[in-house]
């Protein structure tokens, strides 16, 4: 007999798989559209099931944070793969070992020393590494600024040191911290304008670089125009969440990952339903907190998905989460009965999905089946 | 060959075993002492060889906060177990489970509702469940007050329906919000008395409540006297962490969990070090956030193990961590290379440690062995 909502036990991590479709293909039509390719990141679902849906859909090649996605990637048939996080020198044996089993894997890099330590090991072993360079597009993290000297450097150092120089690559990740639909194409424009000058830079100084990639899900979902690009990464889109609805790229139907949670207890005096979604399940994420709107740990809905309104996760402990309603009124052990369900919109997809070894995939007939995801480097 | 900290690929999950051991000592004795049995609450390591090391100390059964745990635990050989937190009626069928099977599980409600669906579940599966009373000792969350009504009437539920009424039990977690020894060693004799006055009425009732338990690190620490107690549940004391010293309650070299990175990056002109501990590694839990010292995600530490004062893991995307340094001065580049390690002291050992599917344990040798733990419900 196949599971359903109310066979799952609590917490437990649900895939609205219609929602997910919808998802993959709003990305994927865009894309298409604006005719560039689409390298979904898979550090958000970590999921063969849900990586296998955007590939289906018509995304080309992944993006993964850690060489573990890479293997299971690569193990499932994907090859054409970027590890977007600047290499660590100790991880390249890793790397290669996967590029010697036949794997397209990327690598990035953002500094001189970054470059020299690739092109050290890539010699020592004998192989021309693929190896993207990392531009700094909006001050917020990694990354070279497009019009620094070091980007030519770096393009140098890995070209005449033998490796192959792929490209550049960008995200624009202060994209998380807008609201409005000019703010964000700004900042689409901002992420296509230095990445592609940078590429130019390189070219200019005699340098191949043929790809460029940039992506977050808010600037994707905001470009206008993205000539000169070649690749489009981003990730979160797949499941959407409240920050994403906050930053105003998804509506509050298109939330594709809950959090399913029973309740346990009340507190009447204080208004508290107490249930069994703590931190654990739904992490510590509070990316909401400096939004327009703060959804605290979550978003209340009912069993079957519709919003609560005014109803929070407050606050959470380890397997406790602590749900109030906006407006008082009725009583709650009869509401909100002790074994009775509800489901938890999360902050950051990301995150919450990480807390759970495996989703429950919830389909329109209302069966689940569950969907293993990646845990640890 | 052993493995060597060295040898281990980053982020990994360092737990210093001396000081583990030390921890365990500490509170052990403590409780020897204080003439009560120490019940372990494992959701901190959720790791065997933690667990082992806290009974072969002198701990006597354990506390979990899930039933996974608790069947982990079973399956060790580990009987007397207590699951921490107000059954779900629909987990029921899985408790059964593990008292058929011999374990002494005892499982615990705080209210008339949950009181009733337990017996309502013995009586159908002809079973007497061992069920604690959970008491509400300082408001922060679950509980029934020690002088409510409700008290007498859920212990008579229990035990007219044919239950056995184990005890009261609760938590002081308002102890993570105090940093003097006068407001713990009051919360302490507050969360002994509310919990021995509870059991008293129980018994005046003419209701059997042979065990008091109650406890959280801080107050457990705290206690000057405990009399009426019986035992005593307290977890993250076996690695400590960087809320429990702002707390007061251990020192900065007591802390035995730490996140070992490496340096993959750097953006001099804002003095930042890129690493590759994001929050995936460290998870997103800011303990110390409204505490009197906020460490943001970590205290960033040396490769060994030495504080780097005012070294902060600054901020934290998903595979990337930001160090800042309090006092500039000095070339990063040559401080902290590319391919160089750290190490990062969490906010909250129970959440970094989840990031984790196991712990590499150090030992005085300076070699480390891998201690598998638990993930999911």
């Amino acid at each position: 007999m196949p599971n359903t909502l109310p066979t799952l036990e609590t917490p437990a991590a649900i895939i609205d798989v219609a929602r997910m479709q919808r998802n993959i293909q709003r990305m994927q039509q865009r894309m298409d559209c604006l005719g560039v390719r689409l390298r979904p990141h898979v550090k958000t679902s970590k999921c063969l099931p849900v990586i296998e849906a955007q590939i289906a859909a018509g995304a080309q090649g992944v993006t993964v944070s850690t060489l573990k996605e890479a293997e299971h990637c690569f193990a499932a048939g994907i090859s054409d793969i970027l590890y977007a996080v600047a290499m660590a020198p100790g991880k390249l044996p890793q790397a290669l070992t996967l590029k010697r089993q036949g794997c397209e894997l990327s690598i990035i890099t953002d500094s001189v020393a970054g470059a020299r330590a690739i092109v050290a090991f890539g010699q020592e072993q004998g192989e021309a590494l693929d190896v993207w360079i990392e531009v700094d597009c909006d001050g917020h993290r990694s990354g070279i600024k497009y019009d620094d000297d070091a980007l030519i450097e770096v393009a140098q150092v890995l070209h005449e040191g033998g490796m192959r120089l792929a490209g550049v690559m960008t995200h624009a990740g202060s994209s998380y911290e807008l609201n409005t639909a000019e703010a964000l194409q700004r900042l689409a424009e901002q992420e296509r304008y230095q990445c592609v000058a940078a590429a130019e830079r390189i070219r200019a100084a005699g340098l191949p670089c043929p790809q460029v990639s940039i992506g977050s899900t808010p600037t994707a979902l905001s470009a206008i125009d993205l000539q000169g690009v070649t690749e489009v990464r981003a990730g979160v889109y797949v499941f959407f969440d409240l920050v994403m609805q906050n930053v105003g790229v998804c509506q509050a139907d298109e939330l594709a990952l809950s959090v399913l949670t029973t309740v346990i207890g009340h507190q009447l005096e204080k208004g508290w339903i107490i249930t069994d979604s703590g931190w654990m399940a739904m992490s510590r994420d509070r990316g909401t907190q400096r939004q327009q709107q703060d959804f605290a740990y979550g978003q209340v809905c009912t069993e079957d998905g519709q919003w609560i309104d005014g109803a929070l996760l407050q606050s959470a402990n380890q397997e406790h989460g602590i749900v109030t309603l906006q407006t008082a009124g009725g009583d709650l052990t009869a509401l909100f009965p002790i074994g009775s369900r509800l489901r938890i919109l999360p902050n950051h997809a990301c995150a919450t999905g990480a807390q759970f070894p495996h989703y429950h995939a919830l389909d329109a007939d209302g069966e689940t089946q569950i969907w293993s995801r990646l845990h640890g480097w």
